[in-house]
């Protein structure tokens, strides 16, 4: 387990760890209990809000829905299988954070645990209930965010289905082509 | 311009390409005038759903709001160039085909163009307009699918912002250790 040296950043860089679009880990907690699931289905809906769908089955789904927080962590290539791990168990037969070995360390403004393995963290308060029933739709506001500041371009996992991931790889700067008010 | 010899494919495997969360063009028509987007605000809401958050100053959005129909097209990195100069420009100024050049197939469902460069295309129509207004949010349900069929991982990219993409990496299977129903 490395080292958890965290820095808070700017909540408008959540973009930079979430826009790739990385397999997340969503941890929660409500009443004394608290939980963590493996997350691909999350988009931005502003520099500062995200959106995720999850499913009712879910046990995460009441602790999420009742607390009206959660932490997005961003988790690296190195953990992927304890990221398989976690997305292939329920917290209603056990508590993740023990089976896995999983450190925490305590947010700031929310109740659910930061995962200290993981590269960024991303404390949500929940915008928007509107849409939970109709689509699965948890709206976020980010309220407080934290990255390692190193490296600055974590090597994530991306989740195609079928058990398969996709590692992030090369980077390509096009900053000179882009208007400036488009970065 | 590669040959465009694609494959109808089941709308359910949209997540495999759109899921890892690759910059999209995203093709509208109405009333005889068209238009692309360059976009990276998307999420699956179901497996043949998905969520893409426009922004109301974009020149695409009265022609998506309007025809309730899109194509999401999923570009390579060697389109990047491309990829850029369509997200830098406005359809209210010039012709992206035009002056880009893009080719374009006709859809099967929809009136928006499929854009022949690309990889893969999806046909959508407006599945709920509730959140346009609200979030910026259409939510699509794809009616018809299309992809070439190689490679089976096409090298796509993903914006970070400031001008910065990252390029689709290495594979890494670990379906052995998924619960079937995970998969």
């Amino acid at each position: 387990m490395p080292t958890p040296t965290f820095r808070e950043i700017d909540v408008e860089r959540t973009r930079w760890f979430l826009e790739p679009g990385p397999i997340v880990l969503i941890s929660s907690a409500f009443r004394g209990e608290r939980n963590v699931m493996t997350h691909g289905w999350h988009m931005m809906l502003g520099y500062s809000r995200v959106g995720t769908y999850i499913w009712d089955a879910n046990h995460s789904f009441e602790l999420l829905r009742r607390s009206r927080e959660c932490v997005i962590n961003v988790p690296t290539v190195r953990d992927v299988d304890t990221v398989v791990a976690i997305g292939n168990s329920s917290g209603r037969e056990l508590d993740k954070f023990e089976t896995f070995g999983l450190d925490t360390l305590d947010a700031k403004e929310v109740g659910a645990p930061r995962i200290a393995a993981c590269h960024a963290h991303f404390e949500c308060r929940l915008a928007d209930a509107s849409q939970i029933k109709r689509h699965g739709l948890f709206i976020w506001d980010v309220v407080r965010a934290h990255a390692r500041p190193v490296p600055k371009r974590p090597r994530t996992v991306h989740y195609r289905g079928e058990g398969e991931f996709m590692v992030s790889g090369e980077v390509m700067s096009r900053r000179g082509r882009f208007k400036p008010q488009n970065l």
